[in-house]
């Protein structure tokens, strides 16, 4: 990586209309570090959870520093440092490094991708090496990664990335037993619809629908080896943490946390704003807003109530 | 896809003989649609489960349907559709819709893949792209489909489908701690047989016995990203949902059903026609014919005698 | 596989001094087995945990067999066999069976293989096919099988053996909700250090750190499909099983064992040589030397004061 001196002046446009820079603009970083490799020439920022913020602020080594409006400077500081005060210190700092510290995708398509001929793939995105791509449809400045399998009748909107080995379209998890009591597979004829602004982790698998389609909707996240099933609707803005597993035509309400290694029952509805715990097996429909966790996941309320021993 | 007529006199073939057909073999179908969107080109068909089956058949915009024998058909839907009349409406559905609907691959090997020179491969089967096949028999009318790896020792019977990015026949996970206190690998030269009609997931790993076979029996089916451990054996006609671990030497009874996302210690036996609940962590041994759920999982009969506070 | 014969005179020094051989060392072997078909050529070895240990050794048709030292050997055996008798009989089959039945992986990089040029890769190294490697450092004698996608600022040390797909060094999942509630990226530009004798599962994925580092160290094991996130630090000589789900900057001590499918809360401390039950979902810091279980996991010792109706 160049290094590279970015003077507090020169991010002022990433700000909000009410942030305050107190201190002097000249001030400069060059990296983010973790907090124990802190630098003078680091942008570092206080998170508003933390109990010692004041002794945080005055201990850091980095002339630039991110932290709350309601956080009171030293003068000494004042003089010395530039402190940007903003709503969300974390938002912020997220905004800046994304900015100036991530290395940014070339477009285009890796010589051993293989893209089907009626495949409809923007000038605008990239595709990585040993990725299949069918008869489907890829956005502008979407990032498909390597080794993704990706079937035909998927539509892949815009900014979308997907990490190294998802499969999205394969033919659901369905089957009848028959008169001699084996198992028939059901037609699976549809297929996907990864709206805008998805993320979606590395092996994650995403079933085509049966006869309809599975949805992802905007802005959702899905992390690492995320299993959803064919029919499934996962509403926008909500975050599906690493391992979940979910079943058959489930809908899931827009905002929502599905927490690592949870499962959920296939045609149940999860709740808008609803929280799954991590390792929770959701049979029934959740309510909007709730959070639910446990075997036998139900409301965390409830759970006060019951002794576990502890 | 092409639009096809089909004749309800034309699929007369796939029916059983004991099947009724009410109303004019001349009505045709062109399509299989979700129920929202059956139209009257559609092939309909009326689950058994619904509680409101007279009503369905009455709204169903479809001129075919397919239902059950004992459904009482009203005289004015008599005239003016063809009713298909079975014992599992479903299983009629299925087999019509994959013979009509579905598409077939063609067979061949994609020319990225990789075929060790003294691989068996059945002319009559197809392997996709970037797929790795080591010294290893594929039987007739299999599918691979790409980036699956299979090491040698894998004997992989007929008219199996294994999905994007299988990896079967890799060594297991058994180690012994050694004077140090250090894991020292043991030996895995054992190896793998898939019998007749077996589906695999994506991303399922199917590790090669130690010393002998692990053994996916004929007309199992495997969802996606399951792991099974070195020298399991899963009966015939068994399916396993996505995400289950199942752990070494464990064997699983014919006709079982193994819940999503739940986990099987080593060297227990789940019964015969057992069914283990999402979710469910299993210890021990399950007799057969019973359905066992729950952390620590036991039998469902006895989480009745239990208040989990609901 | 060529067959060979292995004179026990031949691998005495594979042995330990204190280790006691018992019969002609001019007895040989030519295969391992499953113990339902040892025969009279091959080596065998007796379990200490088995009851029936006496009767096991006369039985066996094998006639070289190892065993513990304090077995008492009959006469006639002596006579008619020759017996290893060592401290831990497992542990010195697997080293007499890895040393003349496992076969070699050859150095080299597959010509499908892809390396960034500017990649450090040992000339004794394996790169199997449809792998991808990032601007890293690969060690010497270690082994990448097929599929795996190796991001940049990865460093793997030697003796490191990866199974097919594995993805090390994608960006973590960590996203702040914004102004408008929509999910933002965290900037992931950290790496990934994976120490000398680690082995990695199919499809397992660790994600590299935020700012920092995850780290996997010395003589780790982790199965097929495990997910380690950014931050993480995996202690030495630690097996971490199939489908375990561990959270951002959780640390596990070193020679500890993390049962299949458990899930680990971020940011948790796992103690030195602690046990982690199959399934568990752990959500606190875990003492050194201790064994936890269950939903919402404690310690293994309070669950014998609950009655879970068993």
């Amino acid at each position: 990586m160049v290094m590279i001196k970015i003077k507090v002046k020169e991010i002022q446009y990433l700000l909000n209309d009410s942030d305050q820079v107190v201190g002097s603009t000249e001030h400069y970083f060059t990296n983010v570090q973790t907090s124990d490799m802190i630098n003078e020439e680091s942008l570092d920022w206080i998170n508003p959870l933390k109990n010692n913020k004041q002794e945080y602020l005055c201990n850091s080594k980095a002339k630039v520093i991110i932290c709350e409006k309601q956080l009171s400077i030293p003068e000494a500081i004042r003089n010395n440092k530039c402190l940007i005060m903003v709503d969300n210190p974390k938002l912020t700092f997220i905004r800046i490094a994304n900015e100036y510290f991530v290395q940014i995708n070339e477009y285009g398509i890796h010589p051993t991708a293989i893209v089907h001929p009626d495949a409809v793939i923007s000038e605008q995105c990239y595709i990585g090496p040993f990725t299949y791509i069918g008869k489907s449809k890829i956005g502008d400045e979407t990032i498909i990664y390597g080794h993704s399998y990706i079937y035909d009748n998927v539509t892949i909107g815009n900014y979308v990335i997907i990490k190294p080995g998802a499969v999205i379209g394969a033919d659901g998890f369905g089957y009848e037993r028959n008169e001699k009591d084996e198992l028939e597979k059901f037609p699976h004829i549809g297929g996907v619809i990864i709206q805008d602004n998805v993320e979606i982790g590395a092996h994650a698998c995403i079933d085509r629908g049966g006869l309809g389609y599975t949805i992802v909707e905007e802005g959702v996240k899905i992390d690492n080896m995320v299993h959803i099933s064919h029919n499934v609707r996962v509403g926008k803005h909500s975050a599906v943490v690493s391992n979940v597993t979910i079943g058959g035509s489930t809908v899931i309400g827009d905002y929502s946390w599905i927490g690592p290694s949870s499962v959920l029952k296939d045609q149940i509805r999860i709740g808008i704003r609803s929280t799954v715990g991590m390792g929770a097996v959701v049979t029934k429909n959740i309510p909007d807003n709730e959070t639910w966790a446990g075997q036998s996941a139900r409301p965390l309320s409830r759970f006060t109530k019951i002794s576990f021993g502890e």
